[in-house]
């Protein structure tokens, strides 16, 4: 795929960046200033408190050079917003700092923005201001997302305790399978997925979805969570210790999509990489087990299926029940990014 | 100067630089929640807005790899909490992205660390939150810091009017000129500086200290400000840009320090390195002309000297009248990153 960024009428100048591209994203959030100012202003509504995430995405690492601009946009700013799902808080805005190595072109921004802006409607947040800059190194964009939630009720990764339920959202595995798919396409096709199928994994992959519809039901009944981007084993690891509990998930309670079903059926050991590849963007939940029942019911009213896959325990670590009952080894547990 | 960076013990994995080297910059803010949470969470005063930033600073652009990593870690956070301070806000977290191009060595860490405790113990605020990857392109460290301003009095940019008296805080050029001394040492022996004063251009290059004393004083009586991170003479035009007017400084009312004077007599080409170099962390300010007694009162009693250096006019464009009367014709009007 050509990579667009360099193609074209390049657009020189901070200011040019920002005024063209970039200020429309800004426009009908007062404290953004119309990114003339250099600080953002948010007025958080009464009764609530501010939740902050910032994680960047970087070229060759979260994305490749020839990626469409709208999908590096919207990845951008959905992993973030993800983490705020997980903290039953709702996204009010963002600021992005974007790292050119070179003078980009216009179309590519314009595309770009085009993302960031779908993104930003979809998950109701403005742009409120950040820093553009050219330098050696990686295309990256870094952006911090500031959401609110009730006073209070936040809910942490380092509250789950021993005999909740473990729930997770959607389906795992559909974005390391399409990532998996994008960079080895003869393994691919021995999973004979029909043009669908390849496509789901593949929207999977570029288009995570942050679970926004389940902040609520989160709020209401969870005890701890937080969002997959590490991969199943890992981040599971992560509340466990966060937690001081440990955790017991079988394999085969893990939701997958019928795509990832069908190439799991054809290749047994993409087990691995379904709990341990990550960019899922699926929320991990604890859940006491008398409100079980409750968490399903809302979840469901709010449009996102769950699926218990496991139970919180007392001690430490984490097992998965392989397919065949026994304790799976993983000889990686998960994205790592050193 | 060697790359302490890359010598000695390396520290590898996210969760050991984050549990060794940054947890303990958390400790004492409950919403960082000993980072071990995705997400920070800050509750603002009551009757407050918060003001937020996110300026990176990379290797090679706004640091050299030789530099002392307290100095490194001092400045990204500094240069941050200097726009929070233009705009009456005290800095309560800060969000940290590191990255990092190899494994860091143990060493260089903790003096990075070392550097970051000593600047947010002295602006009064923690880090809360953040992300540490590894991945090709220079040591990165983006900071998104959160300060908080009485709602309503957060002092705009864009709300300078004609007739308004402009101020800077401290004195200019200095960063500038240190730079250039550490750039070019045969130039800077031609200034025929003391130890002293070379060391001053020196520290004010690799230790800004943002004006916070002065946030009281902005609130007000400013109309405007903003801090100067880009240099005078385009920092200004962004100023009179937002706010729909003109500006015309007098250069010999700019204050510098004794260095600096000296440098200048000693070289009189330096006047545009001067108004035009950037790195100041000084603030600028358009103080209405019936508050300016005033504002230089409580600026004084609040420890931070400033002067008046020129007049917002009706119009558009900043003059600046040289040492000799006339406009000054800048060839570059300041650093823009691109």
């Amino acid at each position: 795929m050509a990579d667009d960024r360099k193609e074209g009428e390049k657009v020189y100048g901070e200011e040019a960046i920002i005024q063209r591209y970039l200020a429309p994203l800004a426009a009908g959030f007062p404290g953004a200033f119309g990114l003339q100012d250099d600080c953002a202003l948010i007025s958080p509504p009464p009764g609530t408190e501010l939740v902050l995430k910032t994680d960047p995405v970087a070229e060759g690492v979260h994305f490749v050079a020839g990626d469409a601009p709208e999908d590096i946009a919207w990845k951008a700013l959905a992993v973030n917003v993800s983490d705020l799902a997980a903290k039953g808080a709702q996204p009010i805005a963002y600021l992005m700092a974007l790292s050119f190595p070179e003078a980009p072109a216009a179309a590519w921004l314009s595309r770009f923005a085009e993302g960031l802006q779908e993104a930003q409607k979809c998950f109701g947040c403005h742009l409120a201001g950040g820093d553009t800059d050219r330098r050696p190194g990686p295309l990256t964009v870094t952006i911090t997302v500031i959401g609110s939630v009730e006073q209070g009720r936040m809910v942490p990764r380092g509250a789950a305790r021993a005999g909740d339920a473990l729930f997770v959202s959607g389906t795992l595995g559909d974005a390391a399978l399409g990532l998996l798919q994008h960079n080895d396409e003869a393994r691919a096709q021995s999973w004979a997925l029909t043009l669908a199928e390849a496509e789901h994994l593949r929207i999977r992959y570029a288009r995570p979805q942050p679970r926004l519809a389940l902040a609520g039901a989160l709020r209401q009944h969870a005890h701890a969570a937080m969002d997959l981007s590490d991969g199943l084993a890992k981040d599971l690891g992560r509340l466990c210790a966060a937690s001081g509990c440990a955790a017991r998930v079988r394999f085969a309670t893990i939701p997958l999509s019928e795509a990832a079903a069908k190439a799991l059926a054809a290749d047994p050991a993409l087990t691995e990489r379904i709990v341990a590849g990550g960019d899922d963007y699926e929320i991990l939940a604890a859940v006491p087990a008398d409100k079980a029942r409750a968490f399903v019911a809302d979840a469901a009213a709010a449009g996102v299926p769950v699926a218990e896959i496991g139970r919180v325990k007392a001690g430490s670590g984490v097992t998965i029940d392989g397919a065949d009952g026994l304790p799976m080894s993983l000889s990686r547990t998960g994205w790592d990014h050193f």
